[in-house]
Parts: C-alpha cells; sequence; structure tokens
C-alpha cells in the first residue's frame, strides 16, 4: 500500500496529493473546489481545535456563532475589504426550487429572486461588526472577545485539499478594544498563540512576523502571520493576527462612550486559522512511508498488532494486549488493538505507517514465551524488543521524545534553509537551487516587492519581529534597506 | 432586569422570545431568518455538543466533514426527499461579484453564472450517499458509522429564535449497514442516545416513538422521534431518527458485495438533533425569573456574589470567596466569581437569576465573622444559611438534587399532561381547555390525522414505542383503532 505513494524526490507536489488520499485524510467532492474531510483526517482536526480552542478561552475568549449569510452590500462597506474579499464568492440569489414541467427534474424558482443577494461568508468581519453596534454602548462593554468556528466560501480557481479549497473549516477571532494598544497588544497575543500552538501541538517550527503592504489583510491595519517551512522549501503562511485600527468601526458606526464620557471609534482585531493547517502538518513531517504524525495531534498514538499462525494463538495474544492496552489507557494515551484476522501483519505494519501512528507494538508467541514486546517508532522507524514490564512507562516518555524529535528534525531542517544573501545574483541562485527563505534587505517600496515577486514568484513572507531595523541594501533595488526581510516562494 | 420579562402567563410566546434575547442567548441577525447565537447560548450549544458527541463515539461512530453545497440534480434522484427538502432552499447561481459601473457598489457579475446551481445543503444524504459511493465495495468497509456537525439552511418563512430559522447548527449521522436488521437497531440506538440525552443531561422527559406516515422524513421508511412536552402545554419533536431503508443506495447506486460473494444494496440510517433543542431547554424549564438551567449543562454553575459596604471590606470577602471557588473547581464544578464593583449586589442576583446559574452563594461581612454563607438554588429559588466549612460537598450533592429536581419536576408536568380520551367532543374539549398529550386510538389512515390537523391543528406526535396494539375505536372515524397514539398541538 505505501509503495503506491509517490515519493517527495520523484514530485513532491504528486507525494502530497497521493498522502492525503491515501492516508484517508481527505477528498474532492463532487463539488468544484470542495473536499470531504475523511474520519481520520477530521479526527487530528478535532485534536487541532481542541487544543487551540483551549488556549483562545485561556486567554479570555468566548464561542459564538454569527450567520453564513452576509447581505451583498455589507461589503462595500470597507473600502479596501470590499477589493480584497467580495468578488470571488459563492452568491445565493434564490430560495426556492420547483418541478420542472418542461424538462423534468427541479429548477431555479425565477418567482423567488431575494431582493439583495446573499454571500456566503468568506470572512466575518462585515456581519460582525454590525452586530457589535447592538453590542457595544460603553467602555464597560469592552473589550468583547469573542471567536468562531465555521465554515467559509472563497470561490478558488486553483484548488488543493487543504491547503486552498472553495470551501474550508476556520476559526475567526474578531475582538473589540477601547484602546488602540489593547488592540495592538491582542493582535500581538493571538499571533503567538497561534506560534505556540503550531510548536508544542504541530511540532512544527514558525517565524513570527508582520506582512508587507502588498501582503496584509484587506481591511487591515497590519497582519501579523505565523510561516512555516516545508520540506521541498516552499514557504507556508500558517495563521494570521490583524490589527484593524478603527476601520470596520468606522465602517459600521460602532462607537462607545470613554470612561471619561467622550464618544470613541471602537479599536479592532481579527485573528484565523483553518484546515490549511492540516496541509502544512501533512507537508512538515511526512516522509516516503506516509504520514508522521506528532503524538500529540495523532488519533491513535500506539497500535497494538498480534502475530500469530493460527487462530489457536490469539486467545493468549489477545490477553496480554488487552493489558498494555489499558495499562496505556489509564496513562491517557489513546490504543488501539488491531487484531482483525482479514488483514495479515504486513498489510497492518504498512496500513499504520502510512497512516503515521506514533509507536507501533507487535506481540507474537515468542513474546508471551520471553515477557517481552516489540516497539516501532515511526519518526525513526527503529525497532527494538522489550520487557513488557513497565513498557506504559516507557511508551509515556517515548511519545514525549517522538513529539521533540520531529520537531527538532523540521527546527534544523528550517535552520539549514534560511540563508542570507547579499547579491540579486545570489538571491536567484539560492532561490532555484536551494530554496527555502532568503533573508536579506528590503527597501520598503512596493514596487521591489512585486518586481522581485513576478521576475522570480518569491513573496516577502514575513518581517521577522525581532528582525533589526539596521541598515544594507535592498537586493533588487541598492537603494538603503528598511528592513531585513525573509523571502521565499510560498504555497 | 427580570422584572422586564413578560410572565408566561401574560403570553408564553412573548415570555419566551423576552428571555432569549434578555438572556443573551441569541438574537436575529440582519440576515432575515438567521440568528445570532450569542457567546452566553453559544456556550450551553458547546455542552451540549460536548456530551452529544461522546455518546456518539462511544457508540462506535466517527466524525467528517461533507460539502456545504449540492448540486441540485441530486435532490432528484430520490423521489420522495425532493418533494420534501428540495424546495425552501437557499441557491448559489453566481461565484463572482464586480463592481457595479453604473450604480456604484457592487453587483453580481452576470458572466460568472454557475452550469448547475448549488443548494446550500438542508440536510445531506444526497452528497454523502454520493460520496460513499467510492467507498463501499464489500461488507468489510461496512458499517459505516458517520457523524458531521454542521450548518443547515431551511428558507423558512416564519423564524423563530432557536425553534425555527433558515440556518441552524446540528449533527447529522448518516450510517450504512450490510442488513436490514442492523440498520433497524441503529436507527432504534440512535433514538435510545437522544432519549437518553434529553432526559439526563437536558432534565427533559421524552416520549419515544413513531412517526406517522404522514410525518415521516421525506425519503425515510420508518422515522422515530422524541417528544416533549413545553409548559403551555404544546409539544415539540426534539430530534428524530430514520430507517432509510435502500432508498439512497438505490438512487446514487451504491452497493457491496456481500460476505457470500452477491452484490447487494446497502441499509441506511440518518438521525438529527439541532439548536431547537436550545429552545426546547429554554421552554421546559425556565420561569418568570429568566431561565432555570439544568447543572449538567449549565456555563455557570456556581456564582459567588460578594455584598459589601465598603471597599475596605472587599478583601477579605476576596480570600473567602477565592478559597471556596478553589474547593468547588477542585470537584470539577464551574464557578463565577462576580466582584465587579461596577454593579449592585441586587442586580447581580437578579442577573444571575436571569441567566439560570444553578446555584448562588452571597458572602458578607457578617459570614467572615460567622464562618458562613448564603446558598440560593435557582430551581425552587430557596435560600439559607450555611457553615463555610465542607461547603463543597454541599453543593456539589446540590447540584445533584437540582438536576434530578428539575427532571422530575418537568416529569410530573408531563405525566400530568398525558389524557386518555375516548370521544371527538372530549378531545376536542381537552386540547382546547388543557392541552397537553392526547392518548387515543386511530385508524391507522391519512385522511383522519389530516382532517383532525385541519379541524384543531393538533397532529399525531407519535406512536409510542411502548403502545399496545389492542383494540379501540378511532376517535373521530370511529373504525377500529389501529394503534394507541399521542396527538398534541406543535412547535
Amino acid at each position: 500500500m505505501a509503495k503506491e505513494l509517490t515519493t517527495r524526490e520523484e514530485n513532491y507536489s504528486q507525494w502530497y496529493n497521493d498522502l492525503v488520499i491515501k492516508a484517508d485524510l481527505a477528498e474532492n467532492s463532487a463539488v468544484r473546489g470542495c473536499m470531504v474531510i475523511k474520519p481520520y483526517g477530521y479526527a487530528i482536526w478535532e485534536k487541532m481545535q481542541a487544543a487551540l480552542d483551549k488556549m483562545f478561552k485561556d486567554t479570555g475568549h468566548s464561542n459564538a456563532y454569527f450567520p453564513l449569510f452576509i447581505p451583498k452590500s455589507f461589503f462595500s462597506r470597507e473600502a479596501s475589504h470590499v477589493e480584497g474579499f467580495a468578488k470571488e464568492c459563492a452568491v445565493v440569489t434564490h430560495y426556492r426550487l420547483k418541478n420542472d414541467e418542461v424538462n423534468g427534474g427541479i429548477m431555479v424558482d425565477p418567482d423567488a429572486k431575494l431582493e439583495e443577494e446573499l454571500v456566503i461568508r468568506p470572512t466575518s468581519e462585515t456581519i460582525i461588526w454590525n452586530t457589535y453596534k447592538n453590542w457595544i454602548q460603553s467602555y464597560r462593554d469592552l473589550p468583547l472577545l469573542i471567536n468562531q468556528w465555521a465554515n467559509v466560501v472563497r470561490w478558488e480557481m486553483r484548488t488543493r485539499l487543504f491547503l486552498r479549497t472553495a470551501e474550508f473549516l476556520w476559526q475567526e477571532g474578531h475582538t473589540a478594544h477601547a484602546t488602540q494598544q489593547e488592540a495592538v497588544e491582542e493582535t500581538m497575543k493571538m499571533v503567538n498563540v497561534y506560534a505556540n500552538f503550531a510548536e508544542n501541538f504541530m511540532a512544527m517550527p514558525v517565524i513570527v512576523g508582520k506582512k508587507s503592504e502588498n501582503e496584509k489583510f484587506a481591511g487591515a491595519i497590519d497582519t501579523y502571520c505565523i510561516e512555516a517551512l516545508m520540506q521541498d522549501g516552499k514557504a507556508l503562511q500558517a495563521g494570521t493576527s490583524h490589527f484593524l485600527g478603527q476601520n470596520f468601526a468606522k465602517a459600521f458606526d460602532v462607537q462607545f462612550t470613554s470612561n471619561e464620557g467622550k464618544l470613541e471609534y471602537v479599536w479592532a482585531t481579527s485573528w484565523g486559522v483553518s484546515t490549511r493547517l492540516m496541509g502544512a502538518l501533512v507537508m512538515a513531517h511526512s516522509d516516503d512511508h506516509g504520514l508522521v504524525l506528532p503524538p500529540k495531534l495523532a488519533p491513535i498514538q500506539v497500535v497494538i498488532v498480534p502475530i500469530y499462525k493460527g487462530p489457536e494463538q490469539l486467545p493468549g495474544l489477545n490477553e496480554v494486549a488487552e493489558r498494555i492496552k489499558q495499562e496505556l489507557e489509564s496513562k491517557g494515551i489513546s490504543v488501539k488493538y488491531d487484531n482483525r484476522d482479514t488483514q495479515k501483519p504486513g498489510w497492518k505494519f504498512a496500513e499504520y505507517e502510512l497512516k503515521g501512528v506514533p509507536v507501533r507494538l507487535a506481540l507474537g508467541p515468542r513474546d508471551l514465551e520471553n515477557g517481552s514486546i516489540e516497539i516501532a517508532r515511526r519518526d525513526t522507524l527503529e525497532k527494538k524488543v522489550l520487557p513488557q514490564e513497565n513498557i506504559a512507562v516507557y511508551i509515556e516518555n517515548l511519545l514525549v521524545e517522538i513529539q521533540n524529535n520531529i520537531y527538532n528534525k523540521a527546527l534544523n531542517f528550517r535552520e539549514e534553509n534560511i540563508r542570507t544573501v547579499s547579491s540579486w545574483e545570489e538571491f536567484k541562485e539560492v532561490l532555484d537551487n536551494k530554496g527555502g527563505f532568503i533573508s536579506c534587505y528590503w527597501d520598503g517600496t512596493v514596487e521591489t516587492e512585486l518586481k522581485i515577486k513576478e521576475e522570480t514568484k518569491a513573496t516577502i513572507r514575513c518581517i521577522p519581529l525581532d528582525s533589526e531595523e539596521n541598515t544594507g541594501t535592498d537586493i533588487l533595488s541598492g537603494k538603503p534597506g528598511k528592513y531585513r526581510v525573509l523571502y521565499a516562494r510560498a504555497y
């Protein structure tokens, strides 16, 4: 089974597609650009959701739910937002179907045309700020710290499972504050929550930075992001947090009476991550055998496979396996014991490698005699035989070690693939032959950024937060550099 | 604040609307028929989701996600399904907006018309069975036990918060089985899961029964339901579980190779509950002071309010309150300590009564001297003063007692409001003057059912599972009764 995967070397893009489908994460649906997230993929997403949701609540946020539909006119209210979002959208124009008397089947009822068309939300700033208008009167109503888990639709022309789909699942935080400072602090807090999640749960190192004017969110003053590096040397934006200033408050007339009795516009932020993280997770760690999942997000952390010749050997193996399973579960470890007789052990080994189960235990008749068990790590593919005694403690520690190892491997790869260049020739040479992040000076103009994008398809991924504003020369224009930035080709 | 609620006596319907809005559960949005679920309401829904999700997983189901959009033609495949569902739907006809050069603002781009219109899912049988076709080849692929948490849209003309909205949130289970027997068992298992959830979490007694032909789901062979009684004597359908036979398998050509090597159509079920449960929860238990929440679904189970005259009294109260809060939290009880100085204790008392917090603790300077604390129960509004010592154990037990008391109160009300009648005059008299469920014989014909509905607006809520099939006379037609059924006016 695993043999059917295209290798990364051969065709990274095809390897990714093969893996997402063969590991049962997702597949394309009958509706153009929309995916079906299959149970195994959804189980990983649920683990991501649970961890993120806890982090949001621990930082004082509550969940709520706003409508799927946004009246068309709402988009026109915030000038730059409409340019960025109102174009490639699914538009509801009618609210009824009827029997088609002429051609059979059903047809849209022309009498059921909406007075104002409704757009399926591509993001919810407009409908939410229209609602906040009624919720915010006084400084006592602030801050308002709300998150929504929802589906959104952006009519993308070229789609790829998880990375870019017409419909996707995400969370969108929308907060309202009395002061600019508080909103800026919230923006930074949440981008750091994302970085913490990416590193500690996904085992995926990220660079926290600010987007250039050209790459920022339509309607934001500043956009901050986390950027990760994939194994093919391309960057992937994994989450964004926007300081929206008073733009949406002004567009929807949301004012509050301050502590001093003055009427002021509210300050806003928004921040989101999506099922795109699933794509990032796959591409950051997996190998030619299949998925490599960090234990903290693996739906099954340990699988136990019995090895036996005749069915008379199974009861003894079942007994030991069930005991070990219980020991592990009592430590909060999720375990699957796969004693199906419809598949051979070799098939099961390949299957759980493909599915990225972090630890595999194999138990045969000889192990019963010796009180031993075979342990295989998915990350390194190492195998060893250990005593059954205290195996639960060993595995508990091993899962931590695997989580760290996956992170460190990705971190080493990332560090090896940030290259400082100082000439335009070097820039192009590194980009074409090595990929990765290129660190160099930028003169701060959109012109330069766009010219580089046009010539190389590389974009400024971010101005890293720890970037020093010292002197240097723009890689292309030769003008004085304003910041040291990271360029890369990106997903 | 609580005084602004219309009383149930005065106008039950208005009381419900007032309560949903004033208790911050939900409100109408700018989009016709769509609601905003506010943080406090959503927190209750999250508790419902968590409990149900665990029950689904404990019974072997996995979550997945299918597209929001369904190609129009899919609805025509199952004949009765299209009649029931494809009519009042939101229809996406275009995928792009553009600047309106003539009138300003934005307009639907006429060049971006979809070849086939997409319907926003009103329920997902069609898109899911179209997908299952590729997942099921052999008996080894069965059973397939999948659930989806999602938003759905039905273009209702008359909407009410939670009870009937154009967009609502729900879960829909869709399972596939090798045999009829297994599918029937699944249908019954899930309607019983719903009954268990309603009774043990919502503290809401329900009657489990089968729908009449006229009331069953469009596309089902049999629909089972749970029916609850609201305080105004009207019934509310709180969840349904459908045995779909091979209808969808045939419509989407889903066949499998059986154990004996024969090609057979797959057997199906589907089952769902929605945010309608929020409406049921409110109407089942609440009173003229506000919400009454069962402790198992209350976002805040205990609130502590300090009573003080000068700010110098607060630190001492804070210390004791925080200690008690920690004791309670260590028992897994959710506690809010509200020591805001922007509101008076009386305001806070009314507020938490309105919000249905099951237990309120009040702590004043005299309590510090005496080592005492005042405890008020939301369900009975009883107050007593108890020693602070061992208060956590007392409250832990009290929460169980409140949960049971709320259930028993609703059960008594329900039992008192099931009336057996034996004449048509009596039927109408009871319906108009007392409401509730009316138990009587039905001849099993759609004609009788519809005639009764037309004359009285009462419908057959269900044929209770424990209904004995013994002889009796139909209440209207006088023909031999086929079943003893429950009639009621319903939401």
